[in-house]
């Protein structure tokens, strides 16, 4: 390990970070809602921070390998994760633990948009503008990563599939440039971040609630600066604006990459994964529609359609936005969506779960075992659209889909083993491993009220989540610190 | 499909069950406790049923392909299934509707041993037998399933498995000797049950529970002819010899069927299956008895160290025997259990579950991924022994994980949209599903309150987990009716 290269790198990303404490400040400054000094802080403290890594290290560039590649990524998250935490802990306006401040940093950061704060109607607007940024940064963060990063390390079969993919969005050609990759995906991403903000604005948000919303919208992330979340505007107007660009940012982005350079509408549709998303989505909204229509939840017919519309894309998207408390409808309905949320996104969009294309594929060589059982000395090949994928491909997706059983296995004993109650323990680690955000029982409103121990465990519990389970899994092995 | 074929087997197979029905009313006799008439008229009504089907055909001998096996299989357990409601139905002792006898019937044929009764203990003695007795056949039946016929089909991926194996139980082996293999299991099956009787007997049973217990602890069943289970006899060497006879009954007969013809002991222990599921158990026993420890449960160490090394393996083993209300231990632990039954027992035993082959090969190729990540270009096979397992091996396997997951979630969610509080439908599915017996929550002691419904979904839960999942889900693709 070059580890003078590491402190180089995340030096850099520190001292970039403390960056955006800035924003947060000025948005102190023009409400003077007493957080200015804050921030302010923060920056010198992430800064200090930074310099004392980059400078000391600054001449050490090396050629890193797959090895460091998997470190840096890990400390990436780790590190920012930690020094975001800094607002949290100095600010005068609430009073949170160091597991508290760690915990909403990290959910803010992987866009799982958990929080412990309840009250948010009344923070300050620097320290809420703060956490919505937090999202929108790790959003785009997930972006780079899942598109241009980690398929150079191999992670969760993808690589392998795109890199077998004939088409504009082949990783062969797009490894030499990642730094060109990384600029046009943040192009996209602010775009998409201005429209939706100006949508909500349009319907009706002020623009302090509009610009913030469209950062933990975009990133699908969940967080809102009002208690009641989305449910606070109570406008199907901008629960549609929030559903269709959940929808967008549920989508690979290299597909939208490709559609910038093409300018060919037609590609998104000829995408399998695209297509697999959309059906899902479809069938949660018409099946979360009819069972609430079968049991009168609501009066009116049209409100019937928005809700299950709206919570139906929030929570199978991971996003985790609420209107009404989602968990006081029937309880099938929390509990078929919680387990929507396994699948969440598409692979290279914001969304988490185990993505479209793994249940897809997964789903693909199910049924080709059940047509081997009938013919068993007929040869089938596993396509998708119509593409063979390869059996390396399918071992990276099989030990992944068993990774993420285990992982949420291991981590819900564990809570239950520091005496949480069932349906908490199971909820909350569906939405934190899914990066979704809300759970169910005693964490349907907040995480405030559960013990430290079960605070850090959640924050794992989204590490492995957002970083696709072997990135981290990987760190943990022998063979890994082997030479 | 050859429709009158499979009539003459039915009938042959129903007109040998009702048979079974003789020994009941033997006991009601014995007993004087007047179900002697229903088990006697239950007699006529099977044979009616049996020869209905059988005589009609009884020339129609034809050669069987995989598709009428599959049928055949499916047919057995269903046919038998419902001919052994008809005790429940028509015995005036008990009060049963017809998903009441339907699920007790489906639940010992499966060896599940989850119960619609209670009042155990005022129960006739010949309806006790006959539930006793009904777990017996049914396990010798999975034992022949699974290690004759389900091989044939090709269903799992064990048959690819050991027909890549060498050693004595080479699958291609035993193909032309269906009916030799059968044989020798029956012996070896029946030998354990006696040993097991004769040490319950000498250990202070009555000769009627002795022999009762002996038929449900070597079929991995886990009905009792009391509410208390194993709890009413209270004796730690009851507890003890229970324990033992799992852990045999919890091991691929083909390796007792080995052994029996090569009398070697050490193929046991080098056995990779069976030295995974002893230190499965171990490692739960372990953890069982060191938390109850730290809990202080149970004021002595032996009371401790007894409790948990038999609740540890009734469970895991998916027996389902109970001693003490363990749903009443810190919850953590029944939870643990309750995952754990989802490994069960090693394949071709009386145990329910994925099988300990199976998650082994998981947990193989897991680790292959890892190190895969780190050093790309190096070439890892499985292996498992000194064995290499092929690519066929691990799809059947990945198959049958992800089917069975798949098949878990759709149950549990049908279960709660009939209005099944969480933690019930979860534990209920897990018990079923896995062959298990006892839930927790509303069905911890027994199933008798929960509406029809939910019995029906369970009674397809049951079968699906029995008949390894891929038997009965190919019936319902439409390659498999097609010509
Ligand atoms: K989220
Ligand atoms: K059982």
């Amino acid at each position: 390990m070059d580890f003078r290269s590491l402190g180089r790198i995340l030096g850099i990303l520190v001292t970039i970070f403390s960056v955006t404490m800035i924003p947060p400040a000025l948005v102190s400054l023009y409400f003077k809602d007493g957080d200015g000094l804050a921030f302010t802080l923060a920056f010198f403290i992430c800064l200090v921070i930074g310099l004392a890594f980059w400078l000391p290290n600054r001449k050490a560039k090396a050629d890193l390998k797959a090895r460091e590649g998997f470190l840096i990524v890990v400390l990436f998250w780790t590190v920012l994760g930690a020094v975001g935490a800094v607002p949290f802990l100095i600010s005068q306006s609430v009073d949170m633990s160091a597991a508290d401040a760690f915990f909403e940093s990290f959910s803010g950061l992987t866009t799982t948009g958990a929080t412990v704060l309840s009250g948010l109607d009344e923070l300050p607007k620097a320290l809420l503008f703060y956490r919505q940024q937090l999202q929108w940064f790790g959003g785009m963060g997930i972006i780079v990563l899942a598109v241009a990063i980690l398929p150079l390390l191999g992670v969760g079969g993808m690589q392998l599939y795109r890199a077998e993919t004939p088409g504009p969005v082949k990783d062969s050609k797009m490894t030499p440039r990642i730094a060109d990759t990384a600029q046009y995906l943040w192009y996209i991403y602010l775009s998409l971040t201005v429209a939706c903000g100006v949508a909500y604005y349009l319907a009706g948000m002020s623009w302090f609630d509009a610009i913030c919303h469209s950062f933990s919208t975009i990133a699908i992330g969940g967080f809102s600066t009002h208690d009641a979340s989305m449910g606070y505007f109570d406008s199907p107007a901008i629960n549609l604006i929030c559903v269709v660009f959940l929808l967008i940012s549920g989508v690979n982005f290299a597909l939208h990459h490709a559609f910038v350079v093409t300018r060919s509408l037609g590609m998104y549709w000829r995408d399998p994964e695209l297509r697999g998303f959309l059906l899902i989505q479809a069938t949660l909204v018409l099946t979360c529609f009819l069972v609430l229509l079968g049991d009168q939840v609501y009066s009116a017919v049209g409100t019937t359609l928005d809700q299950a519309l709206f919570q139906a894309v929030s929570i199978s998207t991971t996003a985790g936005f609420a209107t009404t408390d989602f968990a006081a409808w029937p309880l099938f309905l929390p509990i078929l969506l919680m387990f929507s949320s396994f699948i969440g996104g598409c692979a290279g969009s914001t969304g988490g779960g185990i993505k479209v294309i793994r249940v897809l594929l997964m789903n693909l060589q199910g049924m080709r075992e059940l047509k081997r059982l009938v013919h068993p000395k007929a040869i089938y090949s596993i396509r998708l659209g119509r593409k063979p994928v390869s059996e390396r491909v399918m071992d990276a997706v099989w030990g992944f889909f068993a990774a993420y059983a285990l992982v949420f296995v291991v981590i819900m004993l564990a809570l239950m083993s520091t005496g949480m109650e069932e349906i908490t323990a199971f909820s909350a680690t569906v939405a934190t491993l899914n990066n979704l955000g809300p759970g169910l029982g005693e964490v349907a409103l907040h995480y405030g009220e559960i013990p430290d121990a079960s605070k850090w465990l959640l924050i794992i519990a989204m590490l492995f989540g957002r970083l696709e389970i072997f990135t981290l899994l990987v760190l943990l092995t022998p063979t890994f610190w082997r030479n």
